[in-house]
């Protein structure tokens, strides 16, 4: 038997986002790990060993894996989302260009899954239904002038936006910043989603225009998405439905 | 019994990354309308009508939907990958704010499904694992020269980049006028990986530098991802891997 790592995708939070592929890998597994709060998603069996371990220990969690997998283990890394955005794939791909040269005999795939930003937009109607930029506002790994830099380009191309990350307790200031730098190009109008907890049982969807969006909206648990110029808003029963349309005039 | 419209989406093809959510709408249908492809991805059975329609038919299919749904019927509209990237969603919910009010009152909702560019960042590693763009490249419903403003902040920003659509038969030369723009800022050595078919049994992962590129490597089955500055490639036994990385220089 040989070791193996998938890098797997839980979706948002609700067990209907989650792929057969995904199911399939945990059920072939004999070890799960990743942050807390994702592992324990994850159903426990005889024979899967489960490894929570705290944010911010993304590399170690990584190099966990690999050396388990490089023992002929079958390890599953668990993420919220999809893994390749702003999650695990990267941090393990870290690891393994880092870390010793068997581990990369090993056999390794990234499996898929339902993004925040998509999952939100999805409640939301369609605002990302054209051309758009996904940020992560942390600045735990990137310089703030990056983030604003990208923020006022994204703007000036007219682009839709998706914000990840946009406010943690460590650094209230940046998504007022970036709230700020967007109204400087957007006016006030554009409408803004703010998605908490999108799937889950307390899932809220508000949409304000930006004049009125503040950083005290949002936390680690909501993306954002920004429309474009062309954004359109519906009246609809169970609440606004927010769509970008597919053309862009000329 | 009241009619309801699930706009849904199917993923890049393979049975094991439709959700179980998608699968249950289907299920639960009367009706399944979309375009021919993707309605063939549809198992028949008794008491499901399938309306498979062309291409371009994107806002006819949504009325006939709508129509359908508040004529009691149950109707899921399937695209390929997720309905609000590039598909149907944008369209369903035009056709509702131009067409009649009682439509208003339909139950509506839109079920996510794993877009194209992050089931090819899956195959390639994780070369979308930082801030990054998409971009659909055919110009049926905006300008070129937005198009082209919209690829030149992208690589400004050095955000990696998704290009959907790359390529038609009836506009070849957008896409080579993309790779040309994207030269003049990105360098000679920037990976673009070409993910055709993803998740397909005929599926294709290119790796070439941007140097090399050509327009005749992709189609319109095809989703091309530029990665950043920052984008690396680790040598691997089943194929480069290319990611990039979670931290970006100061």
């Amino acid at each position: 038997m040989s070791g193996w790592v998938r890098i797997a995708g839980l979706g948002p939070g609700a067990d209907g986002m989650v792929t057969p592929e995904v199911s399939g890998a945990l059920n072939a597994a004999t070890d799960v790990v990743g942050y807390t709060p994702y592992v324990a998603r994850v159903c426990p069996r005889p024979g899967l060993s489960l490894h929570p371990s705290d944010n911010r220990a993304e590399l170690d969690r990584a190099r966990h894996a690999l050396r388990m997998a490089a023992e002929g283990r079958r390890v599953v890394v668990v993420s919220s989302g999809d893994p390749g955005v702003f999650a695990m794939a990267a941090a393990l791909f870290e690891a393994l260009e880092t870390g010793p040269k068997p581990w990369r005999d090993l056999d390794i795939r990234v499996l898929p899954g339902i993004t925040a930003m998509l999952a939100a937009a999805a409640r939301a109607g369609a605002p990302l239904g054209h051309d758009f930029c996904t940020i992560n506002l942390s600045d735990n790994l990137k310089p703030q002038a990056l983030i604003e830099k990208r923020l006022r380009l994204a703007a000036e191309g007219d682009f839709a936006i998706a914000l990840y990350n946009p406010r943690s307790q460590a650094r209230p200031e940046g998504f007022a910043r970036a709230l700020d730098i967007l109204r400087e190009t957007c006016g006030d109008d554009r409408p803004v989603i703010f998605a908490r907890n999108v799937s889950h049982p307390d899932e809220t969807i508000r949409v304000v225009p930006l004049s009125e969006a503040k950083a005290e909206m949002a936390d680690m648990r909501t993306v954002v998405l920004i429309g474009s110029a062309q954004t359109r808003i519906i009246p609809h029963r169970a609440g606004p439905i927010v769509y970008t349309p597919r053309s862009a005039p000329v």
